[in-house]
């Protein structure tokens, strides 16, 4: 039973962020998903009642197969949870989310050092100043996670990342952290800062954690999501997703 | 006022298949369109009662701004009209999704001729056996559009419109009509046939025609589309929405 961050588990497998609304406004959800697809892009939708992700990792078990889960309630993180089995309703729509723990090894074959990976802790992660695009009852700021990035290594780490838009894709932002409205990147909003190395750049990709930043400021009646960076594993390769 | 197909209006603009639906239906076609990105990408889904496009044609009107619709009521095609105006009500949700004009001046400008292209005739397009993925009430026959491509431009043809996922990207089948359930190419079961020149070869992809397609199968109570090949044309480029 794995309760850590999932980072480098599973290598070259598709991780995914979720998101469990009740069904009046999954379509709001899904179209934001839609408008927003560099933050919230989709691997696959269960219709209502549906804990099987028959697509993307058919046999498992979304409400118990996670490490953890937080429960929203009118925009207010009221709990974290170690299942759903008690909560789950028969009218839920689930949406898993692609998750850019799936591109990192696109990076570490690219001779691109994360030292985050494979150990207990979690990415760093910042609100932004960068609105996404609303629809419906949802609307907010735009979560991004950072890695350092060697300078010579900034447009590999583009190019790399660009063939998977379904896990996040090329980055949004490159260097100048104050230009996207993060003032000090040693004070994550979520998961670890991490030391930077003499000519290293921060380059910042688009998050699956802005959803959970969208539901404090929506504030939907419930929604159930993943913990930050402990994320629903799939069997769906890295390659199946890739755009090239 | 423009009442002919659009291929090779406006070259280098997005043009956009359209799908109007009562708001019962809205949630099952969004997913319908996610399950089915070669199909049916969207560029842009308008809520309830909208009819301006503020994201890819600000101040258009989907309602009249198309050269014909077509109206169907349980599965069957009713009408043909012009305009919508008489029709619309204010809880319809209206999708625009990706077309394959789109991409025919990246052919062109890689030396493949297209000579449907600024005619008052239509592509050839054909009902496959493939089947697109269910999403709650909508599951029914792949539509594919038909180019002959010089075998030598056969490669080219895939990677100038592997950059265009968002107008149906690259093919789905090369050659081989048989192998996707179709019986003779110069039958289309939508617009014109148009003759091969020695050396060309039969290259299929996926065509917005397929929820016409689906709505057949599918009898959904009301389903308003354009008229195949009578595109709306947005404002949009296409580099706007290519992929790398």
């Amino acid at each position: 039973m794995i309760r850590h961050p999932t980072s480098g588990l599973a290598p070259g497998y598709v991780q995914t962020n979720l998101a469990i609304l009740p069904p009046d406004l999954a379509f709001d959800f899904l179209l934001f998903c839609q408008r927003n697809p560099k933050a919230c892009p989709l691997i696959e939708v269960l219709e209502a009642g549906q804990y099987e992700p028959k697509i993307s990792a058919p046999g498992a078990d979304i409400r118990t197969d996670l490490p953890r889960y937080c429960v929203y309630r009118d925009g207010k993180l009221e709990e974290e949870v170690d299942d759903l089995l008690a909560i789950w309703r028969d009218d839920f729509v689930s949406f898993l989310t692609g998750c850019s723990f799936s591109f990192e090894q696109a990076l570490i074959d690219n001779g691109i050092d994360l030292p985050h990976r494979g150990t207990d802790k979690n990415v760093a992660m910042f609100r932004t100043n960068i609105a996404t695009t609303r629809a419906g009852r949802f609307g907010g700021p735009m979560v991004v996670s950072m890695r350092w990035i060697p300078r010579q290594k900034v447009v590999k780490a583009v190019q790399a990342t660009s063939r998977f838009p379904a896990v996040h894709g090329a980055p949004i932002h490159i260097g100048e952290p104050e230009a996207i409205g993060i003032r000090d990147l040693s004070k994550p909003d979520y998961g670890q800062a991490w030391p930077a190395i003499p000519g290293d750049v921060p380059v910042f990709w688009a998050c699956g954690v802005t959803p959970q930043a969208v539901a404090v400021v929506s504030k939907p009646s419930l929604m159930i999501t993943h913990a930050t960076g402990h994320m629903f594993v799939t069997d769906l390769k890295d390659e199946d997703v890739a755009a090239l």
